[in-house]
């Protein structure tokens, strides 16, 4: 059994976390952290996993952090960076769930983020947690940069197209569509029931810091500068995005054929077939990203429709693929349960 | 026209006086404070009042609170207390949407309030503004203590029974669902989308505020102590009451009849058909309260069913229901609307 | 006092008329028709409207309608074609809130709505009630045609543009988002609770029966042909469209100035300050459509966010806005209310 | 390998026995029938299910049922009674998910069920698949009759202190609230989400089908006729039941002990710490019930608060415990999953 920690375990990423490792049968949660409920059983905090985590919060300066075989930091922006280091040199693997180590361009990263990096050496050897297309090099990666929930429904949703360099590049549009989780758990009038039931509006409109996570791996699929137009909004569900991604075909493309081949040996990616509207219920509580491409008839237009749960392919889980493939584990394990429907 | 003052008006009953009150062809809102606000505009926080409301909040130490006709307190629990005394000199009448004039007995206020009264002298003259038991005394008031959510619902829904004496006082049970608003527009992470959504859950089983409040009008009612049960639950809704309401009958009675004729002459009760089952939509955005109630089959047992709007008839509505009767303007002025449904 | 007359009330826009019509000054509805609710009290359907409408649903063939000075249609499409012409002959103005005379080339018609006109005559002279467009041909129209939900939304989005000449007309994108309202009362799987909650999708991206209206008139505003990319997706709430508009400028425009400029007069397109994010519950049971107009930086994309409630301004109240026009009535009358909030 | 059937599979109980048996370890679905979709995929109806499910529905009347181990009958009330004999004679177990043979007294069954029954001689012989009551008599049963929703939570709920004789027996008051799966997936107004949505309602409070259900089991464990008051809800949720129950001790009881001790050993009973306030989000997904249990200061006055998914531990997880002992399979495989939250 690989040994597991957690930090900052008691936002929404970190108890997703704890709900798929706590039936993990090859890894063991031996330590998870939280400074502000440092004695507090963690099942007190999260009734739903009573039976499933025998532990207390701990305090994350524990030296207790260094015996794990691979840390998750499922923290703030800006934590990560202050402890990854030390862990490494101690040879525990370490994934980031937050931003940290995402952007490979520090001015870009300082300017979207508003801090200087505390580790910028560790950045350009952080491998981009994606496993559809850095499977190889996370199999030998110490440190993981776990991809953003938007950039993850956004770049499968255009991968066959980019590197087929069959679409435009000088105008994508996504327009993407997320659940309330994605907010966190922090205290905040915004994000209130009364606030965001029954309404729906877009944000950030001017910048979102996924846009340039989503360009930079954009940029490097095509081998070109791409112009992306990217605008966020809030739905009022708790899990799920959906992306509605916009471009225009140089060619005649196959399109259908395109995508099923290039995902057919990925185990949570599923193209629909021709036609279809997947809705993010049919990924809830799933790693899976379900796809569908559209070709406006008579048009160059093509239209490609991603969703995934914002929780666990957009986060959580997809952390727990790359510890499997991290740790020599199948990469399913743990995450082959069908989604929650209704 | 006459000029109204809201002390408080950037939560959610504040909001919603200025709703009603904006298309009031009687009365004026010349004063809106908020004292983190101040120079803000009240329609860039609040998009939906664009058009209606022309105002910035001021600072609620202002001596032009002093000439208003009457000033409405959204305030937390505690505020109007300090500041109601001084309005009344000058001659200034006073409604506070909390609860700081609403329990007579100040030992029972200081239990479940924490605090120590302000002005304990002003709470035996303050009425109760439940137009439907304290009418006549609201016309000549200057100051309203104005009902809580729950209780309206609970007392509009056995006031029959109670003052007919035809139940048994000894095990009444409440069992009351509110929507999220209630809970007010605090950052607060026990009522974020993601806590409260997709569930639901009862709490307080060991003690409510509003469990006092009930109780004194009940004793009031029936001239005897009452033994009542109080279960409040929070429904995944923004806004909405629902009380279900268990009593014994202690002879035959012609409930529907009893009910109906109570409540005829008043334009916000509504009594049912018999066999109906309120919804909490059917008043939702309306003044009204719907009640509905059932005599079990073959059993002592009877079974009412009351929904109000818990941010209309269960706080702003009520108040200014009781601000048209304090100001001689007919009763029922800005409140006559049907419900919005779907 | 006019007496109106509404066929098929039973569905969500005619509830909504009845909701805004029970309170209208001016006047007063005379006859509510059903057919299989013959003799059915309107509030026993709808509780809502207790004390408000004191009428039962009639059947529809009745001479009655022939009395009213206007008739609303509320029905499925294909049912007001079939009695528009008689009444017309009586001098009955009639508003269709379905699409029989909205599309003025028969022959897409038939394609979308699969049905021979049986009216054709009638279509030419109809006039497409959007109000912001053709206030003074509806000011002498017998017959209105109100416009789709989606399109008062997409069009009012980018109005000020077309009219300008101001952008590219070979690639305009409408992301759109409703409510399940807008799906109407029918009893159906797809629109359940249990299949609409937590749950969002795009639907019908392969053709939708508001793409050809919304073609029509932007082909009317700028002159020529436009190609629209049009993709619409189900909101879990009730009621509320938001609009994401994508286009391309063709010069450097002062937008917010054109915006402002050109809606100031109008009493229902309310432009938001630079900047903005409308939320759909910011106009949440008013005919207001709130709108905001973004440049991303260095780019010539421009995006438009138009929200409106589609029941509202999408159906109902906008209805009511078109009858007060050709009625000779103040055309705000009965329609201003500030939105629902929260 | 166990092959199981399943009748009727394309209601939320159906779709939900797939979901969990589709990752059981020691059976195989090898027959789902569904009368109107025959040669339909499995997985073009509900694609949460795709990569799980590789069938197609057949035709009911197939001899392939008898070649199955076990069926489950996932079908509106009055389906299985009619198919049960033969299945059993040929040596198949059956569970039936609906009401066929839940009731004892036939009279009883056939008035709230209005049908006669097809074959009365086989509901003597069914036993009640509650295992916290009847687990020795599961483990021999060819016929087992699954529970309702609400009654597995309000049975679970009182079950301590009914076996226990520590309570009135002539005023126990079940005030239930469901979500609105419970109401299944046919086409239906009522539950359409522009109905059910940002609203709540009783309902039955003249009588539902649970009522005698709940009651036979509670004479059966007191021993006594059960005065039993019983009012359903309907909540905005998708899945989950809440039940709040009112009772009266006879004694001064240690409850929390009481109810500790029953369940110590029951792996899908969980009573939660001394004044705890259960959500129905804590077992979301998951076959656990969760259970309070309140003691009201100076009172004779027990709450107990009790939550289940009503499509899990009410409906489909239920079941599949009950296969699990029919075939003496670990009772407890395929359901230890921690509930999703949020």
């Amino acid at each position: 059994m690989k040994k597991i920690g957690i930090v900052g375990a008691t936002g929404y990423t970190g108890v997703e976390l704890l709900r798929i490792l706590s039936v993990h049968p090859e890894v063991e949660i031996t330590f998870v952290t939280s400074r502000s409920n440092v004695g507090t059983r963690v099942d007190a905090m999260f009734p739903n996993l009573r039976n499933y985590i025998d532990l207390e919060f701990s305090d994350p300066s524990s030296d207790a952090l260094a015996e794990c075989d691979l840390v998750f930091f499922a923290t703030p922006n800006g934590v990560a960076m202050k402890h990854t280091a030390s862990l490494l040199k101690k040879g525990v693997k370490v994934i980031d769930l937050a931003a940290d180590f995402r952007i490979k361009d520090l001015d870009i990263w300082r300017h979207w983020y508003d801090m200087t990096h505390a580790c910028p050496e560790l950045v350009a050897d952080a491998v981009y947690g994606l496993p559809e297309i850095n499977r190889e090099k996370i199999k030998g990666a110490s440190l993981v940069a776990n991809p953003g929930c938007y950039p993850t429904s956004v770049i499968l949703g255009l991968l066959p197209l980019l590197e087929s360099q069959l679409i435009d590049l000088d105008r994508i549009i996504a327009d993407t569509k997320s659940g309330v989780s994605g907010a966190g758990k922090q205290a905040n009038v915004a994000t209130l029931f009364s606030e965001m039931g029954e309404s729906f509006k877009a944000y950030g409109v001017s910048g979102h810091r996924h846009h340039p996570e989503i360009a930079q791996i954009f940029s490097q699929l095509s081998g070109e500068d791409v112009d992306l137009t990217f605008v966020p909004h809030l739905l009022p569900i708790i899990r799920g995005i959906h992306a509605t991604l916009y471009v225009n075909s140089k060619d005649d493309v196959e399109l259908q054929t395109l995508f099923e081949a290039r995902y057919k040996a990925e185990p949570f990616v599923d193209v629909l077939p021709i036609g279809s509207h997947p809705e993010t219920r049919n990924v809830k509580a799933s790693n899976m990203c379900q796809i569908a491409v559209h070709k406006i008839e008579n048009k160059s237009q093509i239209v490609v429709l991603s969703v995934i749960d914002n929780l666990v392919k957009g986060a959580a889980g997809q952390a727990v693929q790359n510890m499997n493939i991290m740790l020599g584990i199948d990469e399913t394990t743990a995450l082959m349960r069908p989604a929650l429907s209704p």
